[in-house]
């Protein structure tokens, strides 16, 4: 039998794009007993989540819970649900995760159509009124903050743009939902969807997901059936919804049990606080980053305080420096995606990982490899 | 705040068709340290898993590793993968899982043909062979081990019938792999599948897959592009495989660790040792349960020692009896799926659960409750 690789994990600080920090409370109940995912208890720690997930999106959605898959599953249960063959989508696209959700739809045959706006830059108001004016979209979708740039794309201003049509509206909150103010009913999304390994400080392994009565009903009314059973949110219902809870899949307990606790660690810090605190660090990171000569990608108005795209000097070593920051540090930062591979770093101040102390650490260790 | 349930969780030995009992290696894994996903030491713990799977699965597949999903995202995984719109697909069915995979592949556009077969009574070659004289199928799918029946299908017998024609050969190994021998090379199945849960007492969250040489060349050549993202092979490829691991999803990585210990427990324990176990308790219950006027509802040629299904007797109150067992002496039986609802039990001995102590409580709980 080869070594126990287990025994030598050395705690890293997660200051990329997520996973962040996991908190003691999640790691605790990730060991509690594994119950069925039919057990009357079991249903119970659902139910909250459920309720608790509400109160996070703020949403009185009664359709409101978790995938069991990881954040790229809950956007993509979006799509699936959402999307028939045939239909006309509409995709705000400013980085990765724009470009991903057009690549979901396509897959799924829509016909699929793109703003493509310069990655590093918002989605604004009057280039989406423009395109809506132009065609009728069965769904619309945007990426609240993109992780890729850490730009934050301003749902608030276009949702009304895309609710003045028939359109569907999906939201990507994926890195959004624990660090910014998500607020799924005011925007009245049709479908959200998040992590629970970004603001919400669990490991990484489930989506929390919600969708309107309006979403719904389209599910309800397919003229095609969704193509995936996993992702099949009617399918869902029969186990999260009702009196008489039925098998669809067995759920993974002890990662709801860690979503459990992350949620309930969330509510009772309250989310003025903890959005305070991630933009109390963030101002942090961006004065001191400054002092060292690094700045940051995007326009200061349109940056995520949880998502920190910093271009990377000339003649430094991405790959170098990420990597003795992992390695004599035990820090870990995020390199750039896409087209922004080699040309930024990614710092994440994420949830419970957004505190000065982790801020100073990881400037210490940048200005002792940097030489600035 | 409403209370913490995490904090009342009572542990229930788990006797149901999955999830199992837990090993004390797998809870320990699941609390250490939140790794990132492109963390070399964390890449060096996925290689380990691929390694440990193909020992497990008895397979050389490169394409070898597991789906950020549970049980049924695997052989969802097989079918999204393998069939294209307008193939043509043979199920071969006799239970509640059969049915799911014509479910699942009939949501991807295949024109599907099922052999269906009398639920309780197994798949034989003979009725296999007259289904695959008459036509070309593109791909043919069956389940090892039926859940919902508790019947074995022999795969040794039937694998060699499908070989002889050119279709690409599916077996779910959900409810078989880590209790019974599975022998992927030697059945020359294209695609298998398993979970994390049953056999190999890990909490459920991740379903271990292998994909043939020949399948991955099916998937990349393609026509039509794979409907879903997140299970979508060659995307994984890029994440599981090579010398340079590009980000597909963010992998929950403490499941992981868990799926590691849980694969390692049943490596040092050896697989002859395991499969003895199941035989030996099953035998234990088999007999023990006939003594009480109990019977099994499959003929003992086809029975799994995994999954055995119980006739409810006549007058005997399904619901109580099951609520009874768990509320009063903390353990879980399973109750009849789809046609089977009301009629049977279903009592697990799986993995770390197949020991005798366990048999020994149920016996004495169920006894008491039936004053038999």
């Amino acid at each position: 039998m080869p070594e126990d690789l287990l025994q030598n994990i050395r705690p890293v600080l997660l200051m990329g794009p997520g996973p962040s920090p996991v908190c003691e409370a999640a790691y605790a109940a990730l060991g509690k007993p594994t119950l069925g995912h039919l057990d009357p208890y079991f249903i119970r720690i659902m139910d909250a989540i459920k309720e608790h997930l509400r109160q996070i999106f703020h949403t009185k959605n009664e359709m409101t819970l978790t995938i069991s898959g990881t954040g790229s599953s809950g956007i993509e249960a979006c799509f699936v649900n959402l999307v028939e063959p045939g239909d006309r989508v509409l995709i705000l696209a400013n980085g990765v995760f724009g470009k991903r959700q057009q690549d979901m739809a396509v897959r799924l045959g829509a016909r699929v159509d793109v703003l493509d706006v310069a990655w590093g830059e918002p989605l604004l108001p009057d280039a989406v009124k423009k395109k809506l004016a132009g065609s009728a979209y069965d769904v619309v979708s945007m990426v609240h903050a993109e992780t890729s740039t850490g730009v934050r794309n301003p749902v608030e201003e276009i949702s009304p743009l895309v609710k003045s049509t028939d359109s569907l509206f999906i939201v990507d909150c994926v890195t959004s939902l624990g660090c910014i103010p998500v607020d799924v009913d005011r925007w009245e999304a049709d479908a959200a969807c998040s992590c629970s390994q970004k603001g919400l400080s669990c490991p990484p392994g489930l989506a929390p997901i919600t969708l309107s009565a309006r979403a719904m009903a389209k599910v309800k009314g397919r003229k095609s059936r969704v193509s995936n059973f996993y992702m099949d949110m009617t399918a869902l219902t029969t186990y999260w919804e009702g009196d008489s809870r039925a098998y669809h899949h067995t759920a993974p307990s002890n990662m709801y049990y860690a979503l459990y606790a992350a949620l309930r660690e969330f509510l009772r810090e309250g989310e003025d606080k903890v959005f305070s605190r991630h933009l109390d660090t963030h101002a942090m990171l961006v004065r001191e980053l400054g002092e060292m000569g690094l700045t940051l990608s995007v326009a200061a108005p349109h940056r995520l305080p949880q998502v920190n795209v910093v271009g990377i000097p000339e003649g430094v070593d991405d790959e170098q420096v990420r990597s003795r920051l992992l390695n004599e540090y035990r820090i870990e930062i995020g390199a750039g995606l896409g087209a922004l591979a080699g040309k930024v770093w990614r710092i994440g101040l994420m949830g419970h990982g957004a505190r000065r102390e982790n801020v100073e650490k990881l400037l210490d260790a940048m200005r002792r490899i940097l030489g600035r």
